[in-house]
């Protein structure tokens, strides 16, 4: 709106009779000023009215405050949750975010990466499975995971296998005749695979008759609901009046798998007991608010976010030290006890 | 890994044997070089092993290639899935997202949008309802709007009338006995109410009996249960044994109330008809699939980021011609019959 809109170092300099440099060392080392000094020129600033440009200060000093983010979707909402707490942590970190959705495209993923290392971002953060952790890794920039394969970078994850213990004894508390989990086929690298270790742990101490059933669900709620709709009719004869304690492996399966009951009976039968895993807002909103083992999304954001800024750090150093393991750091879950699992 | 990290524009021109001239140039206006020339520059790149740096580039042009986003949070499936949208549009137009969630907050949200001027965005898209558009469009900035007050800038919607109108024409064609539109109290100003005006005037076209409940539904699923649990006693009490033809304003709202009824009477009772808005995945995997009114997000993300890439492309010709009127562009709504009103 004012006649010079284009606030330059020189106007400045010229402004507080300082020089170029010393203005330049206000922007990039203000701590290498006097406090007074420090003042005159901020008072300044808003005299003229200086718009900061940060783009021109990054080629000066080399730091973007860019953090890049790969997820794979936001239409699940763990996803969309896990993105929500880590853009808000902007008013502790004041990073900024650029994000790219991968769907599942290995190859789109890659050509992300380059475009976010050409504008010079300074870490990233990956919820997607696609590229592996070794060529991750291989970028020498800082990286943080969370929740997929990590093997040779820095991650943040659940304690799936504490997830997995606690859904099963909750199940074993109540005396059921038969344990049930139901998941798909997945990867032993992979960290939600510890919900089916846990499972089979909890059945082995306690001696439990049990079954593990994995099975691919397919894309989509309607093949999902196929698939679960068989896998209740197999229990339904396998195990007809017996107590079923069954965990299913996130709380869209288990919502499905109780509107199935719902429409079968009109009410959750007796003998059913259901506990989900995430605390998605679906296991709340069911017809009957479902059991649920809850994951610490802020936490993991939150840590996910500190762990990587520490890396940032410690690279400005003079000497930086390069972290001499990937450090994984687990975040506890929590058991949510709801309508699926009352009836002791 | 090499030797030489950084290559730069002088390592280019000797190794071609073009002036830094030459090679600037073949960055930022290609076209001005022979194809010839292009190629050698282009082989050259890959024999050094060149890594873009594009905050070199636009110190150079101008042009950052940014889109900031304030979005006003992500829990809401309806905004999770539009962010989910508008980032894919990276493949058609290239251009690269900086996100901000605003919780709300004005100040904040200010603060949000200086930080994004100050990395030179050349655009911005707004989903948060804080700041006036009047406040918006004084930055002089191309801006786009979705769902919010509106009139100072661009935008685009869903046509919120058109979808009221076909909610309330289903419910109609169903031959109710009274028609009830559950809504919160909202300013004419905002898009959303034309689902209001679309529900009255069809009732008043067509002189059907019927009810308009604004009332406030709080924060969150409790208080929202609350109320629709409230008003669904007041409903049997007013209208006994009537068929209700129920137009929700939202999906989330619809799953609630189908819930209460489901948890009171083991069914939907004959006397009930339901339609939501938004085609949000809860509407599919509601307990009984509830019919709505589909908002095309995929289309006005897309319709979203051209309008803006439209209005920031003019401003990069030589002499570019401003808007005179904002653009306001709106996509048609689709009906989606569901479990909730098939019986005729």
């Amino acid at each position: 709106m004012g006649k010079k809109q284009n606030i330059t170092f020189n106007d400045i300099a010229k402004y507080t009779n300082f020089s170029k440099t010393t203005i330049s060392r206000y922007f990039n080392n203000p701590d290498s000023l006097t406090l007074e000094n420090q003042e005159i020129i901020a008072k300044a600033l808003v005299d003229l009215d200086y718009k900061e440009n940060k783009v021109a200060r990054i080629l000066a000093n080399g730091k973007t405050e860019f953090i890049g983010i790969i997820v794979p979707n936001l239409f699940l909402h763990y996803y969309s949750e896990m993105l929500d707490k880590i853009l808000s942590t902007y008013e502790q970190f004041g990073y900024k975010f650029l994000v790219f959705i991968g769907n599942q495209n290995e190859e789109n993923e890659r050509r992300y990466i380059k475009e976010l290392l050409s504008y010079k971002i300074e870490g990233l953060i990956i919820l997607s499975h696609t590229i592996p952790s070794k060529e991750l890794a291989a970028l020498s920039l800082p990286i943080v995971t969370i929740e997929r394969e990590d093997k040779y970078v820095c991650s943040v994850n659940t304690d799936n296998y504490m997830g997995g213990y606690q859904a099963t004894n909750l199940l074993a508390r109540h005396r059921c005749d038969v344990l049930i989990h139901i998941n798909s086929p997945s990867n032993e690298n992979i960290p939600a695979y510890g919900r089916i270790k846990g499972f089979m742990d909890v059945c082995a101490e306690k001696q439990l008759v049990h079954e593990l059933i994995l099975k691919e669900m397919g894309n989509g709620y309607e093949s999902l609901q196929e698939q679960l709709n068989q896998i209740i009719e197999n229990l339904e004869l396998k195990y007809p009046g017996k107590k079923k304690g069954i965990f299913l492996s996130n709380d869209t399966q288990a919502n499905v798998f109780l509107n199935l009951l719902m429409r079968k009976y009109g009410t959750l039968p007796k003998d059913y007991l259901l506990i989900g895993f995430d605390n998605s807002p679906i296991s709340r909103e069911a017809v009957i608010p479902i059991s649920t083992i809850g994951q610490q999304i802020d936490q993991i954001a939150y840590e996910a976010v500190s762990l990587l800024v520490e890396q940032m750090d410690e690279r400005k150093k003079r000497r930086p030290v390069p972290l001499k393991e990937p450090v994984h750091k687990v975040i506890t879950p929590i058991l949510l006890r709801r309508e699926t699992t009352e009836k002791i």
